[in-house]
């Protein structure tokens, strides 16, 4: 196994998460830091025999041209994250999976995106299918170049404006034919999904965009014999969301009301403030409870970009339920997490995770991956608890 | 099974939780109040042949001679809570049940519970070997004169101070002799367990007082054939960190303080402001946390007497765990509970599954009864999740 | 001047304020209630010859026709507010006052304060002027058959759209003549705040809708020579504002942003619940913060309706400063309060000081009353506690 | 003005507070750092003359020999404090600052101080009166070597153990007399502030330890024509009860119970662990509400040591009261704070204050400075911004 090498390849590398990834990731082979925060690294789950750190090369496509030092660097600056030690310590993994990162695509739609990166640094296309031929040309030429046995696909680029369902969505075919055409079927984050699964690469979808989640990219993932999973990991206020509402569940309390708000900064956080691309978040944040409880009661989540926050996110929720009697009390609490630190070791989980199972041959939507996102695909169950146990029922640990 | 009939007998019938099973229990009997907070009333479990609630007689002890129908209205003008017309409806019931009531036993050294009581109606005894006779002669002579099946004893008397072990607890042979002699070697919650079981009578502690929670009376349970279970019940934030820290575990986060202070007033608070008996609650309130985690955070735990907050409880706790690169987050809870209505449903709902695993003819401690309690006997098992699977899988639910 | 009698004449008496200023006044003439939450009554304050509270007769407009007694009821049922004996022992006042409570008058516009309201009890009229000449007939009415010394007129009503402004409103010569021509250039707010000055009686306005709050009603009131002061109560969280933004400032940190989420439930809940209502409270609810520190960080407002909250509001801030050498703090508080208790005793405040100013000879607008508004007319103070000094000075205390 | 020279003389130069001074001061003489968190650089008090950072030159005494920078350095890299490159710029000021900095005097008793500390770099002495002698030779020895016009001595040393108050107290003659005979009737604390006292300094006691706070120092400051002032810095919990309190009192709500939990860590947490040295802070915290209230409610203050929140502090506070009609309300506060960075601001005003005062004439007790105190020693005014007008007011600002 020692000459197995893998590509972890993220859309969006320069971007809060992208470039936590790479810090962590080049730490983590110099035993720099601990695995905290990773689910793989469990002790459950130490037999399986995944990716090892070192056996990672990391690359990506993203908007700006930038420099994961220095992006590390500025934050370290501005919101005290990271040591500097750290960074310095990994700076030869830093400069070579840079030269990694390739010039992403964007729509025209995507105004508030655009604002923070670089007009000049996309690549031009003329059609989507010619946006999809570049992104796997991008990702052979890796494969290649590295000579790396797999590779896994990772969208962690910021959340597109809600993308309107098409009637080719439903099948592969009349995909195909509707790109054929060159008609704007598909968003950024699908064509990049299709790009992957196409060639047959492993595909995560991180953020609540589109991605593979349609029916015609399933099937592209069956035909091409790959693995997908997704959609919006699952990392604060909506975690706890799944991990309180079965408790209110199974001790039979009456939910009335769930009320969230989030107040973050960052990149996440100002694309966030547009509300055509708060919509898909919302959307993602807003079903979990009544699914779990089985009944809906009043809801209403709020994400608001607060910019001294900076990389980090406050929660507060206040449930407000009946018990016995009628009688109505309340839990409220508050989450201040960091929103990369939190998600950077689950996309590390989610490439290893998901690799492994290509490497056994399974194909498809995985769904024993429902525990890391808040909408998993073709999952139903939400309870986190539940997931967690799919999870180590499907992989035997 | 029309005919069926069960004694549900409360230790300590007049205080919070007693006062409220008496009106609950009548007013799910009239259709008045709807189950809410209770678990045998989920879906899952109605298809089990439990105790319904027209087939429950009530009884109990007490120190003081009260009166339902006050102690309900009196907590409604002073802290808002119950229903004057589900009082009022369910009068006959409450005037019935109040005559099953006798006057409790107490040992000398209880002087916080004492001030609460009325020492004239406390049954006079010479040594604990007569207490046990007293008391088993208040059960008898119940289920005799209300021509009962069966008979569970809970018991919802104010926490006693730390009883200290003794050597003849290990075995029952011991105990007996050295009750024989008049020993002082059990407080009064495990002399009411010893009654309970000699009597072959089900019992289930709700308290964190001793009560049957000695190898001595698990033996005695074995020997007369009967159930029991405990200890200290599961209701507010020690529920919460059974369901919090394996969430804490999974996503392999490392705690690294957990604090965690609560403010009461009522019966209880009152008497657990006295440090002799908020000692015992202490000890259950702080194992879970590192039972769970596999390791020992930093851990406090405070329980304050506030005058003013009547029935109700806060408590806040505070989360501080590392994630991924060594960043510090924190969650905050604030839980408002009326600690009163959160444990009467699961009174009954003990009672009906210790009348129905003795129905079965099962013996001896009620592991599967774990997800109710704060610290279950026979048990290392605290997440609360597993403890709930534990439930279902026993119950076949 | 045992002889003294005044009128508080409410308009929106049937609403949550309304009710509880009739039943709290009936309890405090009889001595049944502590006169706790009003400021008039604090000891510095009681050598000013204010009304008493027998003193008080109570009459109104609304735009539904009710009942004071079921009201209250009611709301004690739904939400544990109000003791039933004091209803009870209040009846005759109840029952005497409501019987002054006339039919108000509502614009076309107003969909979401309609759906509350019963159409067929609104004073028909045809056009604004003739709306004032029925509002004035009625406060005129009332002051005869009561005998009444003087009136003061609180709008408690639900907070109307915001209303545009209009030329018309600068001066009182121009603004008579818009309402000769019959055009609709004054909120429902207005025209009773324009018959009650006209009539030569105080006015209050408690709300963020317009009432008297143009420069054409200030001159009417100086012409009518009788005072007026608003705007929208201060009586929770802007409350809070108000008295720690000054800590802020005097510690020298800089406030990096300052975010509010209020929940509530009632009616005034759900009127606010249309994005129209709730944009005057949302002004109001703004600007204080920056008008107090000098200078503009980021903040954030929002009032969400969550119908289980009923007649009590929580309010989370979450303030993010930065203290020396650009370290980041944070203070969040949260606010349960019951608004319609809050608010109650400030109506009364508010009706003792200005009908006491007017027996004074004040003449205009009440600048001292400044402390109980969130957006005070003619005064750029919002520190409370400079509000309150320049309120004790003003009256001497 | 360009030739005055000042001295700020820290006992306790080492710790958390000392080290943030010395690195604010030097950071500020060089503009790289705004003065943000110090209320003598708020513009109204911009016309005072009061001394200049350039003017200021830092000495000391601790119980450890360390080393400014590689203390901040040490911070940095454990709690994301300072930052790097100011640290650097700053070495200069914090090499030549070192170098004053004095072996300090400890008391036999003090044992949980004593572990932090380094007991060979202790000054030996043989009795009370050699330690003042000592202290006072370094306070010289500071001033004449460089040349110093003005010295203010201020104690920011660990809280000591509380001190039994003695007799001699009372009066200067009795305790010269006491010290002659060589009797240990002073703590450290004390000893330190007759020194400075002694020799014609200003003294200002940050701590709650006893300081200057008994009549024969208060004494000893008048006979030498100097200043002093204290007790306890009031910068978080308790400086928001003092902010919160009078609105409480002047909105006539009837505050029920006062509740605070401090969770911190750092040296201040460890030495406060010992319940002997959190006595005196708890004293310090209680009696701030029932002062301003003029009643007693129920309070209750906590404070434990936690040893992952470093250099950080979190309050809970929980304040339940009573408004109109009885209804019970809730507020709750957290305050998330670095006590170094919300001191040494402080540390600064009360340094050029007093010198100010000094230079002024002025003698004794500096009752204007009551605000920066939770125990200001003379004052019985607890109310911030009373304190806050009575600074003003003294100032002419
Ligand atoms: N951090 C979490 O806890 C969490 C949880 C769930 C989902 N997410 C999602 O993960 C995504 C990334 O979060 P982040 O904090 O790193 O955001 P970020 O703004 O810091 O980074 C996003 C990066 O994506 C790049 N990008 C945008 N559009 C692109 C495109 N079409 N092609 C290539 N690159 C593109 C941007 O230039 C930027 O560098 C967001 O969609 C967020 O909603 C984050
Ligand atoms: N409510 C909860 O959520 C919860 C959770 C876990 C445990 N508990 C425990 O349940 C118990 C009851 O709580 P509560 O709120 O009803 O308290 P309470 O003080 O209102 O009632 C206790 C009653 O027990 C009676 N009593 C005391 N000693 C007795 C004795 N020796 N014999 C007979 N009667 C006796 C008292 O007179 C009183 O009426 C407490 O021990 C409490 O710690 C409660
Ligand atoms: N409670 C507080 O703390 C507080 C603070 C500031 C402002 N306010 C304002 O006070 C007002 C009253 O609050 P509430 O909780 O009593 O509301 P509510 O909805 O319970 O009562 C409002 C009443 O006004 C009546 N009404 C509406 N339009 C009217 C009209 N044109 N003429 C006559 N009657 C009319 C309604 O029928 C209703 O009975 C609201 O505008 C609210 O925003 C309340
Ligand atoms: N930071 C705040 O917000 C705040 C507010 C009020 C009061 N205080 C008080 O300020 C003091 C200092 O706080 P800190 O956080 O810097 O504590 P710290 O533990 O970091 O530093 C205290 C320093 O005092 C030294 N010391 C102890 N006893 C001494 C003695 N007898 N002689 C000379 N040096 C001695 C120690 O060696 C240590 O270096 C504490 O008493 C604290 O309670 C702090
Ligand atoms: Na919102
Ligand atoms: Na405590």
């Amino acid at each position: 196994m020692a000459t197995r090498r893998v590509g972890l390849w993220l859309i969006g590398a320069f971007g809060s998460i992208g470039s936590t990834v790479a810090l962590g990731l080049a730490s983590l082979k110099r035993g720099l830091a601990s695995p905290v925060g990773m689910v793989t690294t469990l002790s459950e789950f130490q037999k399986l025999p995944l990716a090892h750190f070192e056996e990672i090369e990391l690359g990506g496509h993203d908007l700006r041209p930038d420099d994961f030092t220095k992006i590390l660097t500025d934050t370290h600056a501005a919101a005290g994250l990271y040591s500097l030690a750290q960074i310095n310590a990994c700076k030869e993994d830093l400069v070579s999976w840079q030269s990694n990162i390739r010039p992403g695509v964007l729509l025209p739609c995507e105004e508030r995106i655009r604002t923070q990166g670089q007009d000049n640094w996309i690549q031009l296309v003329s059609s989507p299918l010619q946006a999809i031929q570049k992104i796997g040309e991008d990702l052979r030429d890796f494969k290649q170049k590295k000579q790396l046995d797999q590779i896994v696909v990772v969208n962690v680029s910021s959340t597109e404006t809600q993308f309107p369902a098409q009637n080719c969505h439903a099948r592969l075919a009349d995909l195909n034919q509707a790109l054929a055409k060159g008609e704007a079927v598909l968003p950024a984050s699908s064509l990049y999904a299709y790009a992957a699964l196409d060639a047959g690469f492993a595909y995560v979808n991180f953020t609540p965009s589109l991605g593979a989640s349609i029916p015609a990219l399933a099937e592209l993932a069956e035909v091409r014999k790959t693995v997908h999973a997704g959609q919006d990991a699952k990392t604060g206020e909506t975690l706890l969301k799944t991990v309180l509402a079965p408790m209110f569940a199974a001790r039979h309390f009456k939910v009335l009301s769930w009320v969230g708000h989030n107040i973050l900064g960052g990149g996440d956080g100002y694309v966030l403030d547009d509300p055509r691309n708060k919509q898909p978040k919302m959307q993602s944040k807003e079903h979990s409870v009544s699914s779990i409880l089985g009944y809906k009661p009043q809801t209403h989540v709020s994400i608001e970009y607060i910019e001294s926050m900076q990389n980090w996110k406050t929660a507060w929720d206040h449930i407000h339920f009946e018990g016995f009697l009628g009688t109505k009390m309340t839990m409220q609490f508050t989450w201040q997490g960091c929103d990369a630190m939190l998600a950077a070791p689950l996309v590390m989980d989610l490439a290893r995770l998901s690799l492994y199972a290509q490497s056994k041959g399974e194909v498809g939507i995985l769904k024993h991956l429902a525990c890391f996102f808040k909408s998993p695909i073709g999952v139903t169950e939400h309870d986190f608890f539940q997931q967690f146990e799919m999870l180590k029922d499907h992989l035997g640990v």
